[in-house]
């Protein structure tokens, strides 16, 4: 008889530069391809990868979560230093637990927490290529935090859906939105105002944070005023909203997990890290 | 007659990572090379850049300062736009500004500011890959700043001079070194703590802020007592000190001219943005 199965779950950091997205695909690299190939390395074994979800290309993660299943008797600090020397410097492992058997990475999902990078400023930001959206005009923090505000709570978000969105319902409840004025931090006197815009939620349609921020710069703009917010949600009209935000600003900051979903944060025996 | 050549000061941002330095070399490609070229294609002229200094390969700048000399006509908005759309797009003009004829950005310069960017993480960090030094251990920020501290005034920096360096004294004036903690910002919740090591001087010898971070980090990892600064410096040895902190971590954040260099900051034109 073949020993149970272990169910893995990885806490994974990327800079999504150089990859098509999360998702495996034919066309080119992408974060799954490359994690499910050093774990094949490590195992022997073909293992499929249950991500929290997508990234779009060029999205980037702090803690993009997911789980796997092998027979392998690697200790999870194994995992842990083997990925990381085996997988390419812009992919990293943070976290590696055992779950109990039922733990699925996007089924068991409660809450998820993105950020979203602007940088104010007429002129290039080089060190900011391919990490933050550079808006060449001026923002005012201050509306865009009180047009933040007006998102919270549960809504159908129609206005902030791509088009083509699968997903069965597109109500979800907003736990946080607030934008954070970094000023210059953190490179100092670049003349350029930084500012991150946070988001969670208990789940999030096709695109949804990156047309949530392409409305809260047209108001930090001053093109819309900030009090906009309830009407473009009761539109429930993709039109009624702003353009979409470009994918190199935004980063899964966590995916988190609660009681129903197997393994309550507080419970859980992590590694080095857990999902954050 | 030919008409008075024109004085350009220019202020420029980097990503020092694809480049050997700053200063003009056959081996590949360097800061002043690329900006040259650029130079040369909108003036038609041989143009030979007088940077305010060096950066070494891998460091990046926020500010570097350079002068040129040119017949062109073009406006100062034209250089600004026209090098910008010409250089490669990890090198930005943030400022340019016509100065007195006698400006000369090394031997007008009264100041120069560094930053360096410190991870503490005990796992690899692929979104600060390149841009800062990910030092595995536990960093104690309250005794980097207590030593910080006792970097300021005029001292022999012998110990923190890379040898084989050429100034004919090591005597330097700090007037700014201080440790901030930017705890998880600008990347929320990645378990990482995060240290920005700020330093200006009315110069600088060859790796002396990178000697001196070396240093830090000794004390925060708890190796050396915060207090050992003043023996460190009177020891005028550079083996008294710590090991060079890595290049990628390093940013040059502003040059500063006085009234004596002909131009003070606070009496220039800027055209965007100044010397930072």
């Amino acid at each position: 008889m073949s020993p149970p199965l272990r169910n893995i779950r990885l806490t994974i950091q990327y800079d999504g530069t150089a990859y098509l997205g999360w998702q495996r695909q034919p066309q080119g690299p992408t974060i799954q391809a490359e994690l499910e190939r050093a774990l094949k390395r490590m195992t022997g074994e073909e293992i499929t990868l249950t991500g929290s979800g997508r990234t779009d290309a060029g999205v980037h993660a702090l803690g993009q979560v997911a789980n796997f299943r092998t027979s392998a008797g690697i200790p999870l600090q194994g995992f842990l230093k083997g990925l990381n020397s085996m997988l390419p410097d812009d992919i990293a492992i943070t976290g590696v637990e055992e779950v109990p058997p039922g733990f699925h990475a996007i089924r068991d999902c409660i809450r998820k927490e993105y950020c979203y990078h602007l940088i104010s400023s007429p002129l290039p930001q080089p060190l900011w290529k391919n990490r933050a959206w550079v808006v060449p005009g001026p923002l005012d923090p201050a509306a865009m935090e009180q047009a933040a505000s007006l998102f919270l709570g549960t809504h159908d978000f129609s206005s902030f859906r791509a088009s083509g969105s699968e997903a069965r319902t597109s109500v979800r409840t907003v736990s946080l939105c607030k934008v954070e004025d970094l000023g210059s931090r953190p490179f100092p006197s670049t003349r350029a105002r930084h500012l991150l815009v946070v988001v969670a939620a208990d789940g999030f349609l096709r695109y949804m944070v990156r047309n949530m921020v392409g409305l809260l710069v047209e108001i930090g703009l001053g093109r819309r005023p900030a009090g906009c917010i309830p009407e473009v949600i009761a539109a429930a009209d993709r039109s009624a909203a702003g353009p979409t935000a470009p994918a190199q600003g935004l980063y899964l900051v966590k995916v988190e997990y609660g009681p129903g979903g197997a393994i309550p944060e507080e419970r859980s025996a992590p590694c080095l890290g857990t999902a954050q």
